[in-house]
């Protein structure tokens, strides 16, 4: 696996990464890294690894689009000075456009979306051992639908920044689609976002095979 | 409009209805409809026909299949002596299906609807002036959609027994189809099941037509 | 109907507006707008005019008076940049007065009332299409009860401003009295200003006609 | 004054008398009297007389009509075998008629409002010393209003039994008027019957007018 | 009565005259003066002269001392710019002795006492029609109590002040040493300070009886 | 020490022994004991002779007069099969005379108390190693105030039964006493009945040294 | 793996495996299966098989000793018709005789520990494919505490019966040690018994091991 | 014993030491010394030794480490002026090193430890008459403990300073060794670090010794 002896991995995000993780730094006692894919992650790695002595922190927040992962970049991520950085950002981005439409304050439309993130790439990479880039997802298989087609849209965005800046990819919306080929996608999740532990299990499944974890 | 002088409507169905209407009975002082379509067809006709004091009954509660309007259709119903009923009912029965799919016990499969349904409007039409039918709708406007494709289905077995009972006819699914080919259903209701405000409207808008009500 | 196409609608008012509306703003997901008439006129427009993709937004606080709202005219209005401004304020200037007579640092006289929201509407003029302006009521019918008598002053100050300043004008008590002409006041409003839902409607009903609203 | 030592009054009526009394008895340490007229009397019968060693007992129930206290005449009032018993009721009889008008089983018209209280006056006086009957009340100086007309209707029965079984009279509505000649009604009460302190204490004294109080 | 058409009276002190009442001025709707005998005097005030529209306001504090008072005059009293001031402190003053002996910071000491209650009606004298001073109290009947003794010391303090500055006075000691002749102190008050419903009526009374209140 | 290996003591009483104790049964884990002297108790006995594993269960229920703790002996103390009992009750039995004078069913008259704890005591004795009675008490130094007086009637009953039965007779009001000569009794207890720890804590010690327990 | 297409697994046990397990039954929407290593197995068998429609119902109880899941055993178990049952049971009957000696009755001793545990695998056998017997266990490394001693003794009696039986046996003792080795009790449990959500994980692999999962 | 009539004791510490004592300073009236050891240690003193008048105040706060108590120690403990200062501070500098490992901004090492501890007492020293220095402790009677064994140097360094100050010295460490001889840990504290109130008296006990307390 890529993660060492002793590394620091920050996981930042949305309410995906969130799912009630502590504060002001989600790690530790009583349930630190949430109750998401972090948390999945911690523990499977803790749980294979015991020996590493890993330490994973959650900085995901709720609502948070790329904008506002600018706006914390500073205090949230480089003063952690992690060894590893994973980022899963862009749900809100565009599904601001489609659940409030009529407020465009609240949208972050593709350019922007894909100069910040770029931007926030370039700035991290001197510092750390590794960027890992996931995409956003919407748990729609429909693919002609206008969200699902938009949240593809930013995923390809993803894809360019993970091979422009050579950071490990994690397809989150292809192991979604992998899943809703046999489950309805309410099984999963009543607003096709929020996942339940099973969708939570697959993108901690996505990620530790992205850093190459050894599963036995 | 059908509902004359002095008359009874109670309206029953599922959380759609329900929307914390007050129990046992919703009626009265203090949002007694509840907040959702009941509540917005009690304040249009009150407004509209002050001088009819039209007594409008939300019986809806959350959660329930035909199944369960069936258990307590005398009580609920029957007991209250009214001139016009309208039922909604069919969401649950087929969302179970696709939510938790591995849950038989709360599935209600279509002959069951069809056969329940028809004895409830069977058993109440000698006893008042109509019954209003209306179908049961998802907010998904992909009609290859695996449970919008169940939904029409249902829907159109209420159809079927409107005719066969001569009840007036209410097609909610119509209503909805309206709104997202203009709104992205998100915008409507995070689940597609639960709408806001604009879909209760719809929705009262719908059952209004169905009862002749004179907007001006 | 006199709003188009994309144009932002801003309602502003006491707690007849208010009604737990969203904050800062009053729009968006999960009852933005609140349960009042605000409300009702957002998913009617909504529910008629699906293509319109309008924007309204309840920015009523509880308990205002004019002089209330002038001091947040700036941030609550004007930086919002609407096309459409409606405005009913003065139940609480008025009923101070009859409720805590002792109390005189709450009440609002109809002089300063009268210019208050005379320099509101002038202010504001230049920068939209068009401003609604609503009358205050009382769901009195009783024309010579003090504060009924008091309150149709203050409505004659709103109807007066509306003629000056070409406003479309709502006369709010009017409606109220159609409705009370059959329906006793306590059935609307235990204390005879706060209305069920009913009531909300009638508003909404005389607001829609307003602006030109067409019911079908 | 009529109370003397040692003995026991009985205050019997809704939610006027009612006012978060102590269940399943109304008297005792903490408030067991309450927070409205009953806590009144209670508390100036003591300070005035503080050697009677009186027992007061507040037995209101809100939302009662005469059908619910006669449903717990024998258990709330003759099992306490008071010296005096006061009885206040009518308002909800009356109230319901008015503002739920749509829903006859929650009425108490005038036929069976006396004929049941005579009944429980008749009932009690062989086993009392005395009784007071106090008139419902509305806190609405227009005598021509559909409600207070009905009230003061209600207000004549409760006249015509305290004369016909000798028992004091209270004119509770008179207290009222008197008040409202300077006082708006909704400084008193915003919903026109749940009176403030000044209302409580109005309807204390007219109380203890009738049973002789001495002031000093 | 000494209170005159349209005057003002600010009751100040510690939790006997607090009792609940609103923030930050104890006044108006809803039980703005709470509910202790400072809401007593104002209902009977206004039930028995409805007609000199007074204003009552009670800024009572709960735990105030003397030393409390003074830093807060200026707002809480003089900025009110009333007509008649009433004053009731030293029960915390004396009580933090006697409670918490161990902790000096808390007590005020009888000299600190006069001083600053002299320093408060001396300032507050030119500005106001009348100042009513009311002793503090403990009600314990054995006058051999120590901290009966220290309150009695208070007490003197306040009548001597009274005398000085030609106040009105009212003896609260007294009131309650009538009460407990037959009442024991249980009864009024589980911790012999804070008095339920007919403690606070005694000092009501007293309190009506110093500015000439005519009970009928 | 009385209390051997492996013993269990039960103690029963009031609120004074209640404290916040678990039920059904006060014991065990988190506090099972409570917060009050059998806590003490209990803490000291295991603190002392770890090795003893003694079984200390707190019985008590805030309110209860003998009559009450009659009622649930069976179950509370005889099921328990204890090989020691404690009791102190008689406080509620006195206090309600004095508290709430004009509500006779809730006092215990000194026969009836008497005849009860006589006759629970004599049906225990044969079933147990060894009964402590402890007498009530009042945290009032004045021995001519007619509620401690009263209570000293109590306390010499139990004297008087601790003698009959050969049972370990503990004198609570000697033990305030000696404390109330130093200490002012609003120090001990805002009521002079439930004392803070420190009351609590001689009480324990008190009861320690009746079993002969060896302070090191 | 083991379980088949459509199949249903029924995971009993205590605490561990309850975690907020749904009531009444353990599974379905919004976390059904709770927050421990039941929900870890849920979402790893769908995650990794998702054509699989596996249904797995958690019926632990938080607090139960195998005492009470004989109990239960007919309703909680054999009427959910499952094809597959895991018990993971002991450590409440070991506990109780740790932290609360003095209270025999909370306790389950070894003898009635293995004979109720081989009833209940011994009736449930014929109607299911497959039982997995899973060790209680204690996060505790060293093998010489007292507690840790006893809990290896019920440890045995477990595979001592999945021997007999047949049963897929899980060592989850074995499967803590290896994360002691690396990792302080301490950061996984502050109490010992309660794992965070790493000790989960491990015990849902474990779990899953025993039933052929295929991790990929 | 050492503490001497009117002299003030100051506790400090961390959550043993806190238990939900009073804010800001932990003395005075409804528990405000807390419910641990300083509770039982204060009301011994006042029950022994009722005519000291002694003041013992609580300054213990949960989570701290000795870095934390010297960033309050000039407005915690020296502003208070006390005769008497007690110290028992470690457990967490220690516990975060084995329950957090991966955070090492929570850990306090043994040379900051002892420099920060030798540091407060050198600047407290002149000021008092006495200082007692606890040591911290664990609750794990196997002293080859990770844990433990780093808990019995910090327990060293407190004993080396305390020679060094000459300081009066608490091994609560072997408090706890004595009891553990006889009850399992998980009996005094499921994490064995917080006690129950049996744990807390042993270090009443062992504090009260150092400060030769007489027993009687």
């Amino acid at each position: 696996m890529l993660l060492k002896q002793g590394q620091t991995l920050v996981m930042i995000g949305d309410s995906i990464t969130d799912c009630e993780r502590k504060r002001p730094y989600g790690e530790g006692l009583f349930g630190g890294t949430g109750k998401g894919y972090a948390a999945a992650v911690d523990a499977l790695v803790h749980t294979r690894y015991p020996e590493l002595r890993a330490r994973i922190v959650n900085m995901g927040t709720s609502g948070n689009t790329v904008r506002d992962l600018k706006a914390r970049w500073e205090t949230d991520v480089l003063e952690l000075k992690p060894d590893w950085v994973s980022i899963m950002i862009g749900i809100n981005d565009v599904w601001r456009q489609f659940d409030q439409p009529t407020i465009p304050s609240s949208h972050v439309y593709i350019d922007e979306y894909e100069s910040t993130l770029d931007e926030l790439v370039a700035r991290t990479k001197p510092a750390v051992q590794g960027i890992v880039l996931m995409t956003p997802f919407y748990i729609e298989p429909n693919r002609d639908d206008a969200m699902r087609q938009a949240m593809d849209r930013y995923g390809a965005v993803v894809k360019r920044l993970a091979e422009k800046h050579e950071a490990r990819f994690v397809d989150t919306q292809a192991a979604f689609d992998a899943l809703t080929a046999h489950i309805y996608p309410a099984t999963l999740a009543w607003d096709r976002v929020h996942p339940n532990m099973t969708g939570h299990m697959a993108l901690a499944r996505a990620f530790l095979d992205a850093i190459e974890f050894e599963w036995f």
